[in-house]
């Protein structure tokens, strides 16, 4: 079998992530990778910190947004998120002159709110537990003749994300580092699907985990068991962005084939990781964004003498949180 | 005159800064050059937002310590700061396997004096008020035979200091952006002076201010007076890295001549900023370090149609000052 064969019969290539790295130049930010003393003092290795979090709306989901609603083109979209996917779809459609329709669960971040307002698209609430936002958006689409930009299962939306991974090992390489391990957050799976196949074609022999929450690690559970699983209706974490109900179909396609598995980290991890990130990275993190580093922070994949990547994916986090996971030392 | 003649007579020139960064190269991170939608439409221009709290030690002050430590290659480094020149100095010191000892004061931010102890830098203390930090600093340098390393008022710590303002002009150009002015933090006038002297033959015309906390505004007075004026004794900020008594010698040669004016802002302009910076840029400044951002927020300088560099020059700030920021919106 040949190298370039790892990718046979996936539902995006490599070559799908190149492409949408050329569509993005320019648009979306090349985020930097940033390196602490104290924190490769403090696990005894190195960590390369991707810090996505600096990237337009404050997240990864930009890149994936542009790259779909650049592809098609639509009259109008509508997209449903819980807040980063939401500012992503804004803006791309924002600069591309198309009208947006945003479905949010009513609970979401009120930065996450305010931002999607911000940025030109009508936002529409529901309710969390409860009401159905695919049904909702669903029906605005055919209502609207909307196009549905969806979150995460998606091979544009895919490829997009991959893009992140693209940028890391590139950046990894300039800097003359060999990246052994890489975490990427995980809440469908289309950020650390898309990193795997840049990463795998990139960097061979790299290994690439998924982290989650550990109430929501449907993906860790589902590599494990080689099917597709979901997390009880009961699951809680202040990760917002993470909670998704299951893996996609083709982000688990994917993730399954190329993922040296799953990490789940705690919400106090989570927080503990935040706090490092603030004095030593200078980075504002959200829960979501933080669960890459937790995993390293927290030993849970070794890091000892590696080096490894870490994807910190987003920064949108409400003052009265932020303050709260500070103070909570 | 030809263009070249304008750093004539000048205490530190445009190679010595170039040279300072070829001795950084590898060494000192490229903080990124970051932008935000959001804040380009606040203002209705363009900020450049160089991102130096993203440096190693989490300020500035590493470029110009190390710029002056591998030059003089002392037995021993004795230095004076409030604490991020303090772990510039430790750092550089640790990194070149020299002895360092830091004269800093009691009241200095938590995380700057653990900071500094962690980099392994040995920490004498004193009473902001009433101890003469220089005399404690000359006293164990005759003592112990070691070389002091001034905060700013040297040409090395000022050539090491420019390195910020070539990266930032050099950033600036590789995305097609001209430079219409470049608002920069200062204290003693270190960092403001290094990268005056980067800016002013790399990209002609730029305006490069100042900018002070309103109640330690000396370099504004002495640029309007034409003489080095100093601050009343009674004067307080919470811009705790920038409440420097009056500018320095060869600073202020170099300021006088440079610089387009000196700008002030005031604490609560400085709160504002972190805020906006929390949430738009997702960066942890602390409050000297947004000295610049502020100005050009809060309408200091005339940002809008223009292309506007800000050096964000630091970001250690203890959890406790940071969410009595955020709260006091």
């Amino acid at each position: 079998m040949s190298m370039g064969s790892m990718n046979d019969g996936l539902p995006v290539l490599f070559a799908d992530v190149a492409a949408a790295a050329e569509r993005l130049r320019g648009v979306a930010a090349a985020t930097p990778l940033l390196e602490s003393d104290a924190l490769n003092e403090l696990t005894g290795g190195r960590l390369l910190i991707k810090a996505e979090c600096l990237q337009r709306t404050g997240s990864f989901k930009f890149r994936g947004a542009y790259n779909t609603i650049l592809a098609l083109r639509p009259s109008a979209v509508v997209a449903f998120s819980s807040g980063n996917h939401a500012q992503g779809v804004a803006l791309a459609a924002r600069l591309l002159a198309i009208p947006a329709t945003i479905v949010m669960p009513a609970d979401a971040p009120r930065t996450k709110l305010e931002g999607t307002r911000a940025l030109g698209a009508e936002v529409v609430t529901y309710q969390r537990l409860g009401e159905d936002r695919e049904a909702i958006g669903r029906e605005i689409a055919e209502r609207t003749g909307a196009a549905i930009v969806r979150p995460f299962d998606d091979p544009r939306i895919i490829a997009g994300q991959g893009t992140v991974g693209l940028e890391l090992a590139e950046q990894a390489a300039a800097r003359g580092a060999t990246l052994d391990a890489v975490t990427v957050c995980c809440g469908g799976g289309g950020l650390v699907a898309g990193c795997a196949l840049a990463l795998s074609h990139l960097v061979p022999g790299v290994a690439v985990h998924s982290v989650e929450p550990a109430a929501f690690d449907d993906t860790a559970r589902s590599l494990a068991a080689g099917q597709r699983l979901g997390n009880p209706p009961e699951a809680r974490s202040f990760c917002d962005a993470l909670l998704s109900p299951m893996p996609g179909e083709l982000t688990f396609a994917i993730n399954s084939r190329l993922l040296a598995g799953g990490l789940a980290v705690s919400d106090m991890e989570v927080a503990h990781a935040m706090r490092l990130a603030f004095r030593h990275l200078k980075l504002v993190i959200e829960p979501g964004g933080a669960v890459a580093l937790a995993a390293a922070l927290a030993g849970k994949l070794p890091v000892r003498g590696r080096t490894v990547g870490v994807v910190v994916s987003g920064g949108n986090v409400d003052a009265e949180l932020f303050t709260e996971v500070l103070n909570s030392a």
